[in-house]
């Protein structure tokens, strides 16, 4: 339950004549009656006319609300009918629109957990299950733009975050392969050893690797075999989606606003000017320091976020076009390159990376269509992992991560009624606890419908008005690869056949040097 | 010619008894005949002492030298003598050695058309073809690091560098294709063709393109091409490089202290912890705005630059290594998506982009066989362009630009003596002048060998002292497509069939959305 109390200020464009307060008298009456209330089933939802009065050339209310006609809401609806009262009969206009004194009083369902802020709120008062919420101004635009809803809504779903927050995970095993992991040739982690027989390099501490002939030859026969028997036979098409991802594409998407504290910014320089730069490139040669404040100070504000989820532009693709149902469904991949996510400290093995390898697989139809879709793809998939893989796993479903990547507050209470799952995570089981994380699982793929979410943020329209929904599966072929060794070890003439096709006769060698690597193929040690 | 004049100071661990001036006296007498002049064949070019005084637990010396044995490496040559004379005898070290009063003096070749400035120095005196240099301090690991040296040589190559602006570009034409842009099906630039018939869409203003299935289709068939003609029959392995490269390593091969102006630069956020971004998050999703400015304040300065050159990471692979030659030539190719280059306001159409795709072709070798790779890898992917895709081009020989890359100012006076040619560009012509530069033609792939640059830059030896040379080719498959669609037209029954056969029985088609793309193939308008 919501009750609003505010004042607002109309500054006209000149002081009106004493007989104009005649005028705005009887249209006040009539708008407090009529426009205040329209919406609102119940009086007492609406908004009320406490006072008021002109003062030179400033129309001065005092209103009150509930929260379904808001007071803020009825102070624009008031915009119009002032502007035809003082319009025509005085030559009057109105040049900018105030609130003030704003009072919010919200009932709670419980008290929150923790202390919330709020920008533009000046003062947070929590007593028992009610809410206070105190600002003192918002003018023109702000109101135009809704900030105050967006505030309401904001300072909700804070609450309802830090309950779902108490929750455990709302994971479901759907179901599981029989067990396997004793099969697996490497019973501990092999990250050390590829590094050790230079299969892999790493950039010192930076969870970013080179990777050599051997490990990028099963890479991408994985990579094909995925495109080959899951992709192809659907009619996906390959697409090439940008990384740079420009930060209002970033915001719709609801990265921005969601996990910013997870994403790599990109800042290109102030000036492409290679003077600009002379100082700091003077300082980096003569001392040999990288110098990063020095250069930051010659960057623009970031432009970009690197992509994270790497279906960024598909879902811009659509923004705010009109889609033709009978065309649907649309089915694209992408493979151009990496995504990457700040992982912090959280770095150790190959299991866990800034940057990684996926495949990205997106579409859109109608609802029938896209859980079609997504279940089809988890199928072919889970095939190869049973099949050619022959490791243990499961399949869960599981919390949308792509809300989570949004903030994690919409939707709510949607779930219980959902007829249908929105992710399934597919988790591999493995032999030990991996360096990253304090767990013998590693989750290799998800496959998500978004529901018309992505289609509601980039403002798509059907024309018929139906319904259309998004979906995407992010395959880490990396994971997959590490997963691959796990199971069918460092031993190429022991690898399944279905992998062999793609590689040929033998796997790529590793360029020798003395210091490097540590392991030649000729000391071998391979066989474990 | 270079003379130099200034004062050190050697701070002691405590003042010395009288009778040690003596035992000073004695060893800066044998130092000033032996050590100042060692390595330098005429006098004027060695070191020479002027004065010197103890006061308390300060050595004060007057140095003078030439460009041979210069004053400050003198300084530096005198902490082991000095530390032996006062160590066992007084048991007193030295804590700290200081240089001031700096004045360099150095002949020019001829007066610089600009000023020139320089970190550490305060003032450059440039009278005819005489400057002089004043430094009031350097310090310690200052000292030890050979800043003195490094500003010297920094100050000469900006006077070579003003002198090589001036000059017209040094390339020179090889051979080229007779002529045949009568034969091309588009004679204007068919970006916004396109565009409308929705092959390309770009991100708003960015320089940033999704590229849908038909552009893609056709770029990969083109990528394929130049590894099964090009690169598989030479024996090229694929790897993945990384593409977030770490200021020291951009550092090390020259991008950071050369061109910082072109690269896009890379921050993580300061923490990665939600509720640091809270403020942030909480005023994006009210006010509906990105606020870049407000998000620069939770980055750390950058970390990494975007890769530019894409074989970055080949370069660091040799890092501190030592090579046997008998294990080369190392051959690998890189295809994990795009690479970035700033390109600010000179975008425009298809042919120059931001964000953009590659095959990184990197080879390392004895001179020879990195002559001969790079060769054979030019001859190879020139017929393709000759005979497959029939378009005028000419391969000229030119600048080396990774030398550009680098500050452009190493190697002086080299070029005349090559019995090689660095670099060859491979430019196609075409019938119209470019949206993004006044010219009526287009680079598509350069040819390099680097000689031992980035071996030296990254301290890589060979066993035997042995040169090691590296190479590296760009080929930049999506202006190779856009090229092709130049000549051949967007009619796939007239693609040839060389590229076709990566495609299949036909091209696949571009989603339909009822605003979306502009021209649909229903009415179709696609011949020229």
């Amino acid at each position: 339950m919501i009750k609003i109390e505010l004042d607002a200020e109309f500054k006209l464009s000149k002081p009106l004549p004493a007989e104009a307060k005649q005028d705005i008298s009887a249209m006040l009456e009539e708008v407090n009656k009529e426009l205040f209330k329209k919406g609102s089933k119940e009086d007492s939802e609406a908004t009320h006319l406490r006072e008021w009065k002109i003062v030179k050339d400033v129309l001065f209310l005092r209103l009150k609300s509930g929260g379904q006609v808001r007071a803020h809401d009825a102070v624009l609806r008031l915009r119009r009918p002032l502007a035809e009262t003082i319009g025509k009969k005085y030559k009057c206009g109105i040049k900018s629109t105030t609130v003030k004194n704003i009072k919010i009083e919200i009932q709670l369902g419980e008290k929150p957990e923790k202390e919330i802020s709020l920008p533009f709120v000046e003062n947070i008062n929590i007593v028992d299950d009610k809410a206070i919420l105190i600002l003192s101004e918002l003018k023109d635009l702000e109101l135009e733009k809704n900030y105050l809803t967006k505030i309401i809504n904001r300072f909700l779903s804070k609450i309802s975050a830090q309950k779902v927050h108490g929750k455990a995970e709302t994971e479901k095993n759907v179901r599981k392969s029989e067990k396997r992991t004793d099969k697996y040739v490497f019973q501990k982690d092999p990250t050390q050893e590829l590094i050790d027989l230079g299969w892999v390099r790493e950039f010192p501490g930076a969870g970013i690797w080179t990777l050599m002939p051997p490990f990028t030859a099963l890479l991408k026969a994985i990579q094909q075999l995925l495109i080959d028997e899951v992709l192809k036979p659907m009619g996906f098409d390959e697409v090439v989606l940008p990384r740079l991802i420009p930060l209002e594409i970033q915001r719709k998407k609801g990265q921005l606003g969601g996990i910013p504290e997870e994403l790599f910014w990109v800042c290109p320089p102030a000036k492409r000017d290679p003077e600009y730069f002379e100082d700091y490139k003077d300082y980096v040669e003569i001392t040999g320091e990288c110098a990063p404040e020095r250069l930051m100070e010659k960057l623009r504000p970031p432009m970009f976020g690197l992509a994270y989820a790497q279906c960024e532009a598909f879902y811009d693709f659509f923004n705010k076009e009109i889609i033709d149902a009978s065309k649907l469904p649309f089915k694209f991949y992408d493979i151009n390159g990496p995504t990457w996510r700040w992982e912090a400290g959280g770095l150790k093995g190959l299991e866990r990376l800034n940057e990684f390898i996926r495949i990205e697989v997106v579409y859109a139809g109608l609802k029938e269509q896209t859980i079609k879709i997504r279940d089809e793809v988890l199928e072919r998939s889970e095939k190869i992992l049973d099949k050619i893989f022959d490791v243990e796993y499961r399949i869960d479903s599981c919390t949308p991560v792509y809300l989570e990547h949004a903030g994690a507050t919409e939707e709510k209470g949607e779930e219980k009624e959902a007829d249908f799952v929105k992710t399934y995570d597919m988790t591999a089981i493995i032999p030990f606890v991996t360096a990253s994380k304090e767990e013998t699982e590693l989750e290799i793929s998800s496959f998500h419908v978004h529901t018309d979410f992505y289609m509601k943020r980039f403002h798509a329209k059907e024309k018929n008005k139906k319904e259309v929904w998004t979906g995407c599966v992010g395959f880490g072929p990396s994971r997959w690869a590490y997963l691959f060794l796990l199971r069918h070890g460092l031993d190429y003439s022991k690898w399944p056949k279905e992998i062999k096709k793609y590689i040929g006769d033998k796997l790529p060698g590793v360029p020798e040097m003395v210091t490097w690597p540590k392991k030649k193929e000729g000391d071998e040690d391979n066989k474990k």
